[in-house]
């Protein structure tokens, strides 16, 4: 029956949630772990490169691309659901955030990011052309470029459970996770130009190349700031005009997951991930008399999604390309952990004069570099600029800076592990 | 970009739930008529074949379907989105049910399936005959099969919001639903392969098909009933080996609406709609001890993703197609009506002893076609057995009797209409 084919659809999405949240309360119960990090690895565990590739159907549990539909390479059905997850996490995130604290938190955040990129990039771009000369420019650059990403998920998700977005630090890595992803479009569009020159072997304008990652830069900056601007001065008028229409149908919290969206959307325009709009259309809400309510009926919606999210995310894992460059990995991973932590804990520690413990919070809640390094990798592979055994490598600093993240970061929330449980339990059980 | 594609998908899903929500709150506000419709009639102006195709994008607010892909003749990305919502509500609609009303009203709510199946078919089959003789015995099958359907969603959503669904004529009508579906899937088997037989001018072995068609109809009964029994006799094994693990991390809710994926999926192995599984799994949960805790979780995703599958179904309308066949089209809308009403008034008011409202609540609820007649016109469709103008015909049933249910419904109501409104309204903000 043709409708099958929709129905096993209805099978994946069901068995990667099943597979999540057994992988999460495994974690949480056994290993003392955040849910999100079994998540991940119940992600390995069923990708197409592991347990779903037993599975004989080129549907259930696989990635089910389409060759060439809509002018992409490979079509990815599920991806689009992932995609709805992330936004969903990332608005219920915004409007969790203290709006003030946010932006009492601006310069350290944006110091915070800019120190994050730098480092990462730097190590990387030389550590790559010492190991790996015979990659060039364009493959030092690209492996730089994938260093400086920041996936702000994982963390997210854990000062979520722990009840700790709020703090000064959790906003300030909030604040820079958004400034980095600014940043990341930028750096991303130059590493393409100057590795599209060099492997022409023509002539780089430099000049041209700075214009235009300055415009980019420019773009982006201005609107994901007017954007928190109208939140934060004008949210009696989008209560007003744009959430108290909804008020007689109880349908409030709706209507603002939906903006939301159309948000994410709308920054992608600019050139901003989706996520960014997630965000910080979920701040507009933030600073609105409706915010409990939103709150209260977008977090359960969250709360399914989410794990389809991270768990999505470990399926695009392929082990066995880890082991290509494992000692080019290895080396480049603590790279990455070192200069991600140094590039941030100094802003934070000296502008931003936190403590010991809040900047080292900031530092490896940066860490994790998850998808967006994946893409960033993915693009360096698609346009040759790096081998597969490069990209392995930047596939192994994806995953590993986003597996260690949880148990570095344990340590420096100064909780009993026992407490630090409950606190969260509690939070979760009042949703 | 070539990740900008999934970000229209992203679009297009926040647009369709943004049109959703202005349709609904309007009609309700408006024209005191149930969200429902309104998110209907604004899919019907948001569709491709209206305001979408002014849009000069192959992918925002349009079908975006891939050709052939994995052996489909159109592979349509969103249809699995509209199918996640779909089982959601029905889930939720089954964990809401009042189990024991339910096996209560379970030889009338049989009764009821099996009248409204008989008459529109009976009906169907002779009026097309006489209208459109040249259609043949396989497309006076196939539309009869149309006018057997019944769509359970929109009913479903209105006795919802109107605190309705646990009084003796709803619980009447999910039962009629569900057994209606199995039938449903025997008939849509005998007519193809009538049909089929028809349409190569061979010979008909009616023993044959009778007996592929018992054993689909014992099928999928049996698994349908199996997994009623257990939900309602073994409740408390449900709880302590499937709820109770996930009792700490407070996730019990999205466990249990995972595991309603995952049933919905699984009756489709034996032909059943996912809907008619998802309802069975919720259920199964019904009788649990931790039944209040799943509705508050779960009932939030609901809310959000309901309106998207009913949007959707609006945007499969081709109003052009409908004026085609304008004739056939009102005299076999009336006849779907009458006929579906008289075919379950019948055993409501005889056999299950119900008032007269009762028992028009129970026939006129039963009237909609949805997207089940719908599915049952595109196989006509797609098989040969009815050409483009009775297809136009059958998608105007599906839609007419959709779109004028809510008003029919509404008199038998026996609430005035405020505080009907207001019971609807308490009920949605106290979730």
């Amino acid at each position: 029956m043709e409708i099958g084919i929709y129905f096993k659809f209805l099978l994946t999405f069901g068995l990667i949630l099943l597979a999540a949240r057994i992988g999460g309360e495994l974690f949480e119960r056994y290993l003392k772990q955040p849910p999100v990090l079994g998540e991940l690895v119940a992600g390995i565990i069923i990708s197409p490169f592991a347990l779903g590739g037993l599975i004989n159907d080129p549907i259930i549990l696989h990635f089910a691309t389409i060759q060439g539909a809509f002018g992409l390479h490979e079509f990815n059905v599920m991806e689009i659901i992932s995609e709805i997850a992330v936004v969903t996490l990332l608005f219920v995130a915004g409007v969790e955030t203290d709006v003030g604290a946010f932006i009492k938190q601006g310069i350290t955040g944006a110091l915070v990011a800019v120190g994050g990129v730098i480092f990462p990039f730097i190590f990387g771009y030389f550590i790559t052309m010492w190991l790996v000369p015979e990659a060039g420019i364009a493959g030092w650059l690209f492996i730089g470029a994938t260093l400086t990403a920041t996936s702000i998920g994982v963390t997210v998700r854990i000062l979520m459970e722990m009840g700790k977005l709020q703090t000064k630090a959790g906003t300030t890595i909030l604040v820079g996770a958004v400034i980095d992803d600014i940043i990341g479009i930028v750096i991303l569009s130059i590493v393409v130009g100057v590795s599209a020159a060099a492997k022409a072997g023509g002539e780089l304008n430099m000049v041209h190349v700075s214009l235009d990652a300055l415009k980019i830069f420019a773009i982006g900056f201005a609107v994901w700031f007017a954007l928190l601007i109208i939140g934060v001065k004008l949210n009696r008028y989008i209560s007003r005009f744009l959430l108290h229409p909804f008020r007689k149908s109880g349908t409030i919290p709706i209507f603002a997951l939906i903006v939301g969206f159309i948000i994410a959307y709308l920054v992608t325009l600019v050139g901003l991930h989706p996520v960014v709009g997630a965000y910080v259309a979920g701040l507009m809400f933030a600073a609105t008399g409706e915010r409990e309510d939103i709150l209260d009926k977008t977090r359960p919606i969250m709360l399914f999604l989410a794990p389809f999210f991270f768990c999505y995310l470990g399926m695009q894992v392929d082990m066995r390309l880890l082991w290509g460059g494992a000692i080019v990995a290895v080396i480049l991973t603590i790279v990455a952990v070192l200069g991600k932590i140094a590039g941030c804990y100094i802003p934070a520690r000296f502008a931003g004069k936190m403590t010991h413990t809040e900047s080292m919070i900031v530092g490896i809640g940066m860490v994790p570099r998850g998808e967006v390094g994946l893409i960033i990798a993915g693009a360096g592979l698609l346009a040759g600029a790096i081998g597969r055994d490069l990209f392995g490598a930047a596939v192994a600093v994806s995953v590993v800076t986003t597996l260690i993240m949880p148990a570095m970061l344990k340590p420096f929330f100064k909780l009993p592990s026992a407490s630090a449980k409950n606190t969260g339990k509690t939070l979760r059980q009042d949703e």
